[in-house]
């Protein structure tokens, strides 16, 4: 049996509706992904994950090499028992952080040398490396190490970075193949910056290496959100129907439901949680920075129809206060309803797509989103 | 039916085992209240202290008279509704507050001026104003306001506070009878310094007032540990047997049981918080720094006698690297576990005391915490 199944469920235009089934259990698709980048989703527990229904979360290979060090979670039977979570998890190999946390860092064919962030020690990796430490840490998803480039990149560089993305990718593929892995499954990542062919080129040079799915990369900082949709464009004719396609870094919700549109199956952003420390959370009617004085005595939840833990418990009011007063569980409260506020969207964008009317939710959606958050001043 | 009703189950020398009957349910004796002074225990979830079966918590009514005010608390319909606690809630009157943190503070025999630690913004508190602002908190034990004195004030500051604090208590008493309160019950607190025939005439002087319960203040900060129990020697036989007894401000293992011994019924402190928050938790062997490196491929708990959640499902080595990595997660699982730790250490010695083995109990715990603790070198 494969270590993945992807079952297309329905779709909607070329909104998809599916189920992935991996190592660690089956989820529906569309999905976001909460990010535990050190092995733990900031200000929430695992319990409250499955307490949403979370079936997938994200870590990171590069920031979990550096810290605790892979041995240290080898010495724990992998990831998902040093950080006690029984659902699935995907890695990312750290490309993306190897670009912009790191310094010194130096691209060969070879591989990457690199500064630790942390205590600057030194460090080389090939794509080889990458899959073996993602092996160690035993994520159910695993990914390919990858070139970025910034968007603002040229077409020169751009083509240079494709070029040793897709040789690193199909050396990536030949090493996990010879290792035998399967118990775990990798994806490619496509490049191609902003230019609509070297997208093309790169996902057919990424496909026909193969593999189990394919992620969307380089279209989460910095964009242009019509570039990042241009972009996407031109992924659902490139990539195979039959694997699940992921968009990385990209996770609020006007871009989850554009890139839906669009084809995309997984999502996978620290905005939410990241927003929700600094007291901003997501409601059906845009975003609320908490700590504005108009919440002092607002005994409604953050958002009157949603049905996390957060706003089935507690007021604005408190939250509020929390904020204020810089407690610790503030910082649990609003990343616990940010979470489930996109996990929300995207079930519900499900079910749109399978009863064939995501076009009406999705505009539904964003003309309420984005007229109140507007009118608010934000 | 009186708000409180006190029933002592059983004594063990001075020891006493006891169930103490609130509003929001009963409790048993001896018991360690965690603090939650903003309205929040410090990177703790009331669901968490729920499921620890925590049955009372600790609040400030000058930290929630100056933020987020009390016309928010009383708009939300009372401090358990705001918060979303229906276990019981004592409030501390804040005396000790604002003799610790605020500026600028002048003591008359009407009341007590000072500056917000806050914001700077001037306030007058009277004795009568403190009792009224905890009927609105709605707390289930509410405090006097008392004056607090340094350990080192001399014996004639310490009769001018003792003086003061009992005219207060007066006041207090007679301004809570006015008011017909009797969905809430009033703790009258002793003062007394460091000098032994203040500490029973404070104690004669507040009984005789007659209260709920009784506290004992003044002895939390900077006072040495022998002094603490000379203090405590005296309190027995002063205060009533059928009145539970309460030491503030004070909750580490040895004091605890010290204190447990010497009659003492309800504890409370910040240290077990705010030491899990930076990174030491208790365990039967003693405190452990859980940032030391022996701990980075250690797969037990804590503590591996300890039930909690957090010792029921991590690993120090998993601890260890959120602390390292500073994952708000760590201050959640240390905090979870340290307010657990005292929890069982008062059931342990309430079981003990019932058994009539609470000596042997106490020099058990203390052999072992203490020898353990000092071989780490701490």
């Amino acid at each position: 049996m494969p270590a993945m199944r992807y079952t297309l469920t329905a779709s909607d235009g070329r909104a998809r509706a599916g189920v992935l089934s991996l190592p660690h259990g089956e989820l529906e698709t569309p999905v976001f992904m909460p990010v535990g980048t050190q092995a733990a989703v900031k200000a929430v527990s695992v319990e409250e994950l499955r307490a949403m229904d979370v079936r997938i979360l994200l870590s990171n290979a590069y920031h979990l090499y550096l810290r605790p060090g892979l041995e240290v979670i080898r010495h724990a039977g992998g990831l998902h028992r040093f950080m006690n979570w029984d659902g699935n998890i995907l890695t990312d190999s750290g490309g993306f952080q190897i670009f912009s946390l790191s310094s010194l860092r130096k691209l060969t064919d070879e591989g990457v040398k690199f500064q630790s962030h942390i205590d600057g020690s030194h460090h080389f990796l090939t794509p080889e490396d990458v899959v073996r430490n993602q092996r160690d840490i035993g994520s159910d998803i695993m990914m390919v190490l990858d070139e970025c480039v910034e968007a603002a990149a040229d077409r020169k560089q751009t083509m240079t970075a494709l070029e040793r993305t897709a040789q690193w990718a199909r050396r990536s593929r030949m090493e996990f193949e010879r290792l035998g892995i399967d118990n775990q499954t990798l994806f490619g990542i496509v490049q191609g910056g902003r230019f609509e062919d070297l997208r093309r080129e790169s996902a057919r040079r990424i496909v026909d290496t193969g593999f189990d799915g394919y992620a969307v990369g380089g279209l989460s900082v910095g964009e242009e959100k019509p570039l990042m949709y241009a972009m996407l464009d031109v992924m659902d004719s490139e990539l195979p129907e039959n694997n699940p396609r992921y968009l990385m870094g990209v996770g609020v919700p006007e871009d989850i439901l554009e890139a839906v549109e669009r084809g995309i199956d997984m999502f996978d952003c620290v905005f939410p949680t990241r927003a929700a420390r600094h007291a901003t959370v997501f409601t059906r009617d845009g975003k609320f920075p908490m700590r504005n004085k108009e919440f002092e005595t607002d005994l409604r939840p953050i958002d009157e129809e949603c049905g996390c833990h957060t706003c089935r418990n507690y007021t604005r009011s408190y939250i509020r206060h929390l904020f204020k007063a810089q407690e610790i569980l503030a910082m649990n409260l609003a990343s616990v309803h940010n979470i489930y506020f996109l996990h929300d969207l995207t079930r519900a964008a499900r079910r749109s797509i399978i009863e064939g009317r995501f076009a009406s939710f999705k505009s539904g959606f964003l003309y309420r989103y984005t007229t109140r958050g507007n009118a608010r001043g934000e």
